[in-house]
């Protein structure tokens, strides 16, 4: 039994208690509406999927590691047991603030006592010509399930190519920070796996793989010594790793460097940042953060109002110590930010003050191949290698995943990724596409 | 080290060869490819998937109790190891029996010395109006993820509408055979589950499953005594078994019947039958056989072809014994077609003459629910309840899979069936239009 002071409702009252609306099922969402069930107010989840997303490891279903399932929950799911919570499976269209309103796309309005922003992040193209459209990135389950088709596809094509007239295949992986260094690892992976154990008569030697990075280093967010291990790695798994080059264009099968150099791809996969310009929270703030964030104060408030909260990859909250900094896009910080401004919300319905967010650091990581990481961990320092990979998967498959059947998903995940030879190459488009 | 006559050939030299084309991946391709492989031929198997699909477990796929990966497996994978055979990823659009030659959709010609048309049956909807159209067949991966969709997307606005004006939401299943009935009781369970495990506000009482057939019994395959046990499980688990009653139109969303009834449906699903017409099969005779499917001889030639055979859905196999009867369209007669076939076309290549096709009957089996199914067992009989339900999953997850690491997919599928309810309820759908 729980002694808290809070009162612990299973059955409220609708009408009686106050409304808690949370845009977004991400981490940092699920964060908040796991702190808010059970508690003495209703609570509103929407999301436009029906399910939660664990996006650190959507560069495996883009490989064809995972299969979607493997990835994603459904998020009425995780709040089955919360009487209090309530699942809407749709788009947010508006906010209208001034009358404490969300409007969904389907004209439905949904009014709240507080409402908690968590709509995410997307890519940052950087107004490069040619790259939102023909680039591909990986935020999203329908990003990779795309990817994974686009890649598999190429594959086809170029071993049938290989019987007449072969030419060398490229995949380009812009940005060589996590996500671009995972993917280029496990796209290698991929591809010997593929040629060797499917039988193709396709040369490995054709198919390559450039990371490219505008940085003169991986990883910049870790030490020094991480880079060159991350880079040592990669290119021993055969993957080019190209610093200091600039993409200037990218065309429906091709880039185009700074340096003039012209490319055919085929596929460029964009792993160059995200931003929250074009989501729910870049409308919020007239004077918006970095990325297109929206500003917050300490307790994860907007700047300019009693009610309204923004967490996760959305908000841009100021790290406590140097106010003028802004904590990173992370998982963690997701999650944490969630929990931070649940329990605001219900200090603020006790009576109680605010108290501003600290982010408690957990490390950083970042997955080479199937065998090899390099985690930074606050008080311990970089450790690398299998034992940075396996921290990574405890990270990964056991912190990350806050829900009641972890340990089955557990069993699930680790499961499936030892299974991965055998694994679900499926070019499912086409499936969608039969007749 | 076999004995066989047969020269055992790894690297054979591809001009030298006879060249032996099947078109399709399912049940008697792969089959006829499996007994082709390492023999003195060349093989191509042309699929327009990459994978296999696991038909007879499509209806979990569509009630999300498995993932489109558990049901489906590479086809380059089954046959990497065997260096005589090459997989086309492709569509076939016309085959030239005159110059021995197959066309595919992109103008190559693929020329044989015997082909093998292995292109499985389409649903069959009687030109009944609307049905091809409105309802949704269960024949394709494809099929099973559209019907999967619309499942949970009409589960997801009813319990929207349980909020204001609660109304009766129908699911209708047409057809009472084994495909019919393994819906109804999946469909069933995942409503169950769904409902109480998610905690949706929507009364099950307002969620009703129709099964209904124009026959008198379900299971007609099977003998009376398995269709009444059948029909008093469906009962038991709250299925609406409406026997004796035909549809006479198909709405986008609603379904009429032919005693006047008109009834709103938030999916119909069609299970009335399969047929070849409109397949490669159907175009190559000029008469037919029933379905559609090709006539062939004894030894699964076309009548009228020495190098043409056709085996599996796409033929009409006559009856050893009673050739004014023909094989029904299952699993196990398309698995032992696919490998007869293969024999004789070796047997063919070393001048021997062909054997005529006998099925050896292994069964039938149609499960009803997680724990219960029916069985005929030849020289056993009808086999039913949970003794039927091991012997349905022995069947399937067993014998059926005829891959080299038949345990691993044992396991596999044995693990997701039973982590069934903490599963996949995904609305793939979303994450693709998604941006």
């Amino acid at each position: 039994m729980e002694t808290s002071p809070r009162a612990h409702v299973d059955s409220p009252d609708p009408a009686s208690l106050p409304h808690v609306v949370v845009v977004g099922g991400g981490f940092a969402g699920v964060s908040a509406v796991r702190a808010l069930a059970h508690q003495a107010v209703r609570v509103t989840l929407i999301d436009r999927h029906n399910f939660h997303t664990f996006l650190p490891l959507l560069y495996q279903v883009a490989t064809a590691g995972l299969e979607p399932a493997d990835v994603a929950y459904p998020i009425r799911t995780i709040f089955g047991h919360a009487k209090n919570v309530r699942v809407r499976h749709a788009r947010v269209s508006d906010v209208e603030r001034e009358r404490n309103v969300v409007v969904l796309e389907d004209g439905t309005e949904i009014s709240y006592d507080h409402l908690v922003v968590a709509t995410g992040a997307v890519a940052a193209y950087f107004d490069i010509p040619g790259a939102k459209n023909y680039s591909m990135p990986l935020y999203t389950l329908a990003n990779a399930r795309r990817l994974r088709n686009r890649l598999l596809r190429s594959l086809e094509d170029a071993e049938v190519a290989a019987e007449t007239v072969p030419k060398e295949l490229n995949f380009v992986v812009v940005g060589g920070g996590p996500t671009g260094v995972e993917t280029a690892g496990a796209l290698s992976e991929l591809i010997e796996i593929v040629i060797r154990r499917d039988g193709m008569k396709l040369d490995p030697v054709n198919v390559r793989i450039r990371l490219v990075d505008v940085a003169s280093r991986l990883l910049t967010a870790f030490p020094d010594r991480a880079s060159s291990y991350a880079r040592e790695e990669l290119e021993s798994m055969g993957v080019d790793v190209e610093l200091g080059r600039s993409v200037v264009e990218v065309e429906p099968h091709a880039i185009r460097f700074s340096d003039g150099e012209r490319l055919e791809a085929g596929a460029v996969v964009w792993a160059g940042g995200v931003t929250a310009v074009g989501t729910i929270a870049d409308q919020l703030e007239e004077t918006s953060g970095p990325n297109g964030r929206a500003l917050v104060n300490g307790d994860l408030r907007l700047r300019d109002s009693d009610n309204v909260w923004c967490v996760g990859d959305a908000a841009a909250i100021p790290q406590r110590g140097d106010p003028s900094k802004f904590y990173p896009q992370l998982a963690p910080v997701a999650i944490q930010s969630g929990l931070h401004c649940s329990k605001q919300i219900l200090r603020l319905l006790e009576g109680e003050a605010t108290e501003p967010f600290h982010y408690r650091d957990k490390g950083i990581m970042a997955t080479i191949g199937r065998h090899a990481a390099v985690a930074k961990i606050p008080h311990v320092g970089v450790i690398r290698g299998t034992v940075g990979w396996m921290a990574w998967l405890g990270l990964h498959l056991w912190y990350l995943v806050g829900f009641r059947n972890r340990l089955r998903v557990f069993i699930n995940w680790t499961w499936r990724y030892f299974d991965w030879p055998s694994g679900p190459r499926l070019i499912v488009a086409d499936a969608e596409t039969a007749k």
